[in-house]
């Protein structure tokens, strides 16, 4: 056991280098081999001159290198040397099929260890300085995908709370309109869309539900979509360019 | 205009000084004045020896501090040093107030930025090896919180989701597991309650919704409840322990 390296999943936050951990970053500089998604920007893996980098992740759905594959890598390397970093785009325990990874590494008899990252959603909530929550208007947020599982029904799949965040929500985030639009949600309730969140492609669009339910538009990288009342913007001029951005839409439906 | 400073809301994450952010720690390093959280932990505030550290924090519903005081003392701050740093607890847009702050900083005509940090439910999910969303078990995670919104009846207060993360949720715990029940979810299903996570003191404890409904005994600190089936143990060991605190529970009921 004790020839054994140690493997840990370190959460590399929304791309921007800076928003890596204290933590992250010294392990970072210390790894000998680092694995990391297609979703780890340049920049970050500058944190780890030293490292040999292996790019294993997967992007928008397709299968670039398969689970199994990667969980086996995990173990090979963690046979070789000292210190294996997992990198992954966001926080590592959302979305990011963590419990595969650890399982693989537990039976096989390898440490781990997990540092957490940025997730999106937050990193989203910063650059556009719209809270989550707010006292009085919206009281819980949930954060969910409708790639994670494809096997579930249209009807389960949304979970129900006053802020919803739709990871990777591309094409898919028009069909969650129209199911909030369905359950009766108002039409005028507020939705930022986000792509690329802390890089310097970042693009910020607000829009509403009912504006969302016709169409999203080109979006390009990563796009989150932050919907319910939170999302309201503050200033009268912000209030103004939401208004005349979903005037837009209707007009181009 | 130009004579005015500037203020970064930063998230301190849970407390353990390296899950603050590479952004966060730059900016304290340089920070004039820091007003922070009762929830801030001490060894987080060395990472800005050079600044004027205030405490304003609220803790656990007391009003220490009240809201409009921290606003102004935020706008006055940053009319008389360049950068001003407010300090929370966790990450600034969930469930801390953060719309308030940055109203009055707007309306004052000053500069805000916000810096994420890493919320209390992620670093407890790297702390527990306990992913927050599971390929074919749980695909959504609602955070929440009942001291947010006293006025919301009992039943709009509670999100819909497969993982259900409830911040500060020391008794009110008790009241979400009792509905849970009421609303049909297994008696089994798993529960990780987590307090001072990050910190030398943190404390890990499973059991289930069922056990959860008959109490949660005695708690330090700020409280984090994890619940949902992809709170599951996995190995057979973690498994064990889970069944024996339960039944222990059940038997002293």
């Amino acid at each position: 056991m004790s020839t054994l390296g140690k493997v840990y999943l370190i959460g590399a936050g929304p791309g921007a280098q800076d928003l890596m951990t204290l933590r992250g970053a010294r392990l970072l500089a210390q790894a000998d081999v680092v694995l990391h998604d297609a979703l780890v920007t340049p920049e970050m893996l500058e944190l780890c001159p030293q490292a040999e980098k292996i790019l294993v992740g997967k992007r928008c759905g397709q299968l670039s290198t398969a689970q199994q594959f990667i969980n086996k890598q995990l173990v090979d390397h963690a046979r070789k040397v000292p210190l294996v970093v997992r990198l992954k785009g966001g926080d590592p325990m959302l979305f990011g099929r963590a419990d595969e990874e650890l399982r693989a590494l537990e039976e096989a008899g390898i440490e781990v260890e997990v540092v957490p990252g940025i997730t999106t959603a937050l990193a989203a909530a910063a650059a556009t300085k719209q809270p989550l929550t707010k006292r009085g208007v919206s009281r819980s947020v949930a954060f969910f995908t409708s790639s994670t599982a494809p096997e579930h029904s249209e009807e389960d799949g949304m979970p129900d709370s006053d802020t919803l965040i739709q990871y990777m929500g591309g094409r898919e985030a028009i069909a969650t309109a129209q199911r909030l639009l369905a359950h009766g949600r108002r039409p005028d309730t507020p939705v930022v869309v986000i792509e690329n969140v802390s890089r310097p492609e970042q693009h910020i669009r607000r829009l509403t539900i009912a504006a969302l339910a016709h169409g999203l538009g080109e979006a390009h990288g990563p796009v989150l979509v932050m919907i319910g009342d939170a999302m309201q913007a503050r200033s009268h001029q912000q209030l103004e360019s939401r208004i005349s951005d979903a005037i837009e839409r209707q007009l181009r439906a």
